[in-house]
């Protein structure tokens, strides 16, 4: 009998696992089920919908019918699974009882909203489905002002996007710094100058208190000050959704996230469990830095893990998944910023000595016009003298750079390793002759 | 006593040899000398600076005064060395000795010409030096069709320099494709195709074998036939200047290129020079793919070599020259082509049986307007699984990406190491979430 597969989630984790199983699997009976409407999307590209710049059919890359037609896939939308059962191997959902000999659970995280009174009332969202990013658009047109809470990437991405339109934005943000935890607060603060010189306002070191309003949002309480707005939306980070994995007893981490196997089995009581997978922001990952634990939550990390994951379940030949680095990249406004490995913040967390080498320069030659500011940091662990982190503020051409200083750090690269062996592609349109990234690391050999 | 440094040659390696050796010795007495009447340019920059895109005051970075003043370094331009002596360890120059504790040979390179009659006649040029750039831009003027002898990567780009000052443009090449010898037949022939569609001429397989003209050019004579012009450039390679090694004896390697030592030390019948380094485009380089000699020429590797070579001659704390892949980028109408590594004909020059991955996508996410498509091939040694090579063509972003697939050539990953450990950052306005870096390299590991 051909091997039955079930996917719980219809994010990027969760359809990649059923492509790379019918990849794997010509014959496998493969059934999707999502409590979303829309599927196999990219919640980064909520803002830039928006906003307007990219189309919500675009954004929506494919539907059930097509994975049905294309790919022989069931995917039955807006549908709760209630239950699954690890040892019958079924799920229910909608009252019926399906049957499993592969279970690939990829139900994502959900934003965190902090438990304030009033996150409740009309003009309050979330960001997380296509849903809410046309809810938000809609409701936009009668409001002129903002409140975003959260100060990460997908809120100063919002809040560019909103701006652009032409309406009154205040970000919130409880930390000292925007992007906190993963970008380092130097340079944290020349994004935050530079969505200052567009309009945008910032309130930090403020937890948001209370959501006020009479039905509808009327203004946000943060530190003891109100802020009046039409529209409100958190943007305050995303917790793993675990209520059917604890439901089905699997190991949670330090992190609270699954425990994963490379293979991408998931663990009970210590013990892997063949029939059952895990995919995407519900999974404590291996740092590729340092011994430990790490959360990476990002598109691509669910994509690599979903296709592992699938291909496993479908019994296709073995597939591993390994630690990660966790690249990261976001356009805000007219400047990339981007990180990779371990900021300054997440070091001390493993407990590491830290030095840093930066340097600044251009994308292009200095005679060649159209070059952009570049501005590249990296970061060192004293004792080993290991690249562990870098972070990039660009006008272009950051994510490149990013990637190849994310391979160093995978590869365990010193320091005086990446300087004596490290090369770099130079053309004046696109690169000085010796990149910012290689300066930086010089720089760094110094304070070593 | 101050230590003396000679220096000759003031191209990328010779100048940043100077300025190390000043950052590793405060009181050094640093000379250079030198041919040329400009000096620390790129000779990468002169095709933009003839289109005029770049001015050749700003390609030329910095003048002899300025290294004078701020850095204390002397630079005797247009001037000859008429001699080394190894043993009295002197130079002479303009009938004058000069006494060395240090000397860095950084020659270069110079454009081979084939011995063909009528490579003297009048507005028949070379491009190696700002000096050429401007008699070529000069010469121009009065013309309206040009032969440019070789398709490499600079004789492509003045082909489209040229071509978009709105000349009658024809590339004459022996070998049967554009770029011959780094990219691979099936790229060339794709960059090929769209510079025949801005109206430029190829004809290939045809070996130069005449110059005519009364006094100055009127045409060339290629594989029998005769192609009218005004002006002709040759653009056919550049070889290594060993005029001054071989009179000291250096010891030249099967590739026609200095031998040194990892800290750039010349060898002299087997015999480490102690006191003499070596930079630039003279330079036989140790491959980071394979065991094995390579030559590198690039401006990059320039800058690389005389950084290590000027500070050890200037007795720095000791630094190393690593192998090298060789990482380029050429910016071709409006393609990028990028690669790394052995192509495929390299990699038959080593004995090596290769698999190949290819991959096509877009250099955004599909819904994110202005995704310029993104061509990635990599290569493998079928043995060992280790990627040797990779090319990218590209609208934008191939340098980051060549960049990074150098990384991990240098680090020796297998494909299936690559596919398990590579990230790849990703945002909708930079990349698609998985990139297609990544995609060619799963393609490459189902053909291993």
């Amino acid at each position: 009998m051909a091997r039955r597969i079930i996917v719980i989630g219809s994010g990027a984790a969760g359809m990649s696992a059923a492509s790379a199983a019918r990849k794997a699997s010509s014959d496998a009976q493969i059934t999707v089920f999502t409590e979303d409407e829309d599927i196999a999307y990219s919640p980064c590209a909520i803002p830039w919908g928006i906003e307007g710049r990219s189309g919500w059919d675009e954004i929506v890359m494919h539907t059930p019918e097509f994975y049905e037609k294309e790919r022989n896939i069931k995917v039955v939308t807006r549908t709760r699974v209630e239950s699954v059962d690890g040892d019958a191997k079924t799920v229910t959902a909608d009252g019926q009882t399906y049957p499993y000999d592969a279970l690939v659970i990829a139900t994502g995280g959900r934003v965190f909203v902090p438990p304030v009174p009033g996150a409740d009332l009309a003009n309050v969202f979330v960001v997380r489905t296509v849903r809410d990013g046309k809810d938000i658009q809609a409701a936009l047109k009668d409001v002129d002002s903002v409140v975003i809470g959260g100060a990460g990437v997908i809120g100063l991405e919002l809040a560019v996007a909103i701006r652009e339109m032409g309406k009154d934005v205040t970000v919130i943000e409880m930390m000292d710094q925007v992007i906190p935890r993963i970008a380092d607060k130097d340079m944290a603060d020349e994004i935050q100058e530079h969505l200052e010189s567009k309009g945008i306002k910032f309130v930090m070191k403020a937890p948001i208190q209370a959501v006020n309003g009479d039905g509808e949002v009327s203004s946000v309480t943060a530190a003891g000050q109100e802020y009046p707005c039409g529209l409100m939306i958190f943007a305050t980070g995303v917790r793993a959704n675990l209520d059917i994995p604890k439901a089905l007893g699997l190991d949670v981490g330090q992190l609270n996230a699954l425990i994963a196997a490379p293979t991408l089995n998931a663990y009970r009581r210590g013990r892997l469990v063949p029939d059952v997978y895990v995919a995407g922001d519900l999974v404590q990952c291996e740092s590729a830095v340092m011994p430990g634990a790490t959360m990476s939550q990002l598109g691509s990390t669910a994509v690599r893990q979903g296709l592992v994951a699938g291909n496993n379940a479908a019994g296709g030949e073995k597939k591993l998944f390994g630690p990660v680095a966790s690249p990261w990249v976001s356009v805000i406004g007219d400047k990339q910023i981007a990180g990779t490995g371990l900021s300054l913040g997440l070091a001390s967390w493993y407990g590491i000595d830290t030095a840093t080498g930066s340097a600044s320069g251009l994308t292009r030659a200095r005679y060649y016009p159209g070059g952009k500011e570049l501005r590249v940091k990296v970061i060192a662990d004293r004792t080993t003298h290991r690249i562990v982190g870098a972070q990039i503020i660009a006008g272009e051409e950051a994510t490149g750079r990013i990637d190849w200083l994310t391979s160093a750090i995978v590869n365990g690269m010193t320091a005086e390793d990446f300087l004596m062996r490290s090369e770099n592609a130079y053309c004046p349109p696109t690169s000085m002759v010796r990149d910012v990234v290689i300066a930086a690391v010089e720089d760094l050999c110094r304070q070593l």
